[in-house]
């Protein structure tokens, strides 16, 4: 079996310069799924083309996602390709927060596509749907591989990039994302700031209009993924 | 069978936007191997990291490549991530010539890794050693999923993006690229320019130095590939 093969030791984790992984180019993706009626959608960067003729996609999921459920027991896709005009707020919506919790369709706008799963349109640049073919095990996570059944433009935007992301909206990854673990190399000497240590939100008291972090009303949460104060961290 | 399923008909191509699959970000990457004495690289934009824990990585690859078969054989990959600073002719000689033909290691710097794999460093920002694990077969082109075994920063460049390639460097995609289909919706109005069906570099007439395609010697080749004249097009 090839998951015992995969278990390392410390010695050979200590080895590998995480941040190396970081030069690794990805954009970012809403990709969602729909079985009977529940549907539910999270972001991904592990969406790629895989052939050409017929065109297939791959994409890669962590199997805690209730979206991975999703596209296992129905096997359609759909993605919406961020835009550089997407929100923190939706990418914590959809990113930091359980489809199995909450209804992720309440407050953006969406299409439904001809695989009769929804296609969240706001601030996208343009959408794909999918049938799976085949997935593969690979421990953690799965690879869906599919067939491409349509794709559409939605506006002419600018994809979004995991670099961006990181370096101009200051996100970072949650904790069921391949790229989780780069996490531990962003490094800050800020002074008065604090980050939400489930989506990566900053909370910073020199920005107009916030107070003192101690002084946030003891109710205060995240106001992306609600996690309570005793959730954040100072950076 | 799977293969079976993923035979489309021409209706289904024709509903599908090329261009919107333009829209996935993907970075550039050299990917080699080495079997007993023989070495091959090639360039690959589908290099992702698929689990945290163990850090793991997928290689989407052609089966047509000779790398292919190299890691299929010898389960060793060696990935060097480049930056916005590597040249078309890196890219040209490595892309768009067969190991099989060609010793690529001349005219490189490279070091050897840990895995006895070479690893090209020239104009490179990081790389990646990593053992397959396993492998998914889908169709024209394989997955190898790999562990990853070492890492490190070679200098402190930007990473190059297929965007940057595209649009800056002005490439396109060899055919046994996943991404080839997508040269088919670059169009240009330009004179005077003609592009190598091969590689994709383009002779500009008006360049400085330059003459006349029509007068270009008989012999005279691509620069950058080997094509001969009558595999460029007017475009």
């Amino acid at each position: 079996m090839y998951l015992n093969d995969i278990i390392k030791s410390k010695e050979e984790v200590n080895i590998l310069k995480k941040n190396v992984l970081m030069n690794i180019t990805y954009g970012m993706y809403l990709v969602g799924s729909k079985y009977k009626n529940n549907y539910s959608g999270m972001i991904s960067t592990t969406v790629c083309q895989s052939t050409s003729e017929p065109e297939t996609i791959t994409v890669i999921i962590n199997k805690d996602n209730y979206t991975h459920d999703l596209i296992e027991k129905s096997k359609k896709i759909s993605i919406s390709i961020l835009s550089t005009e997407t929100t923190f707020e939706l990418i914590g919506k959809f990113g930091f927060n359980s489809g199995r919790d909450t209804d992720k369709l309440i407050g953006v706008n969406y299409i439904m596509g001809d695989n009769d799963v929804p296609v969240i349109t706001t601030s996208m640049t343009a959408y794909i749907e999918a049938k799976v073919i085949n997935s593969f095990d690979i421990g953690t996570h799965t690879i869906f591989f599919a067939k491409v059944t349509k794709t559409d433009n939605l506006d002419d935007k600018v994809p979004m990039t995991y670099e961006y992301y990181h370096t101009v909206i200051k996100g970072t990854s949650p904790k069921n994302a391949p790229t989780y673990s780069l996490n531990a190399t962003i490094e800050s000497n800020d002074d008065n700031k604090y980050k939400c240590s489930t989506c990566g939100y900053v909370y910073d008291e020199s920005s107009k209009g916030n107070i003192k972090f101690d002084k946030l009303h003891e109710n205060w949460v995240c106001p992306v993924c609600g996690m309570h104060k005793i959730g954040f961290n100072k950076i």
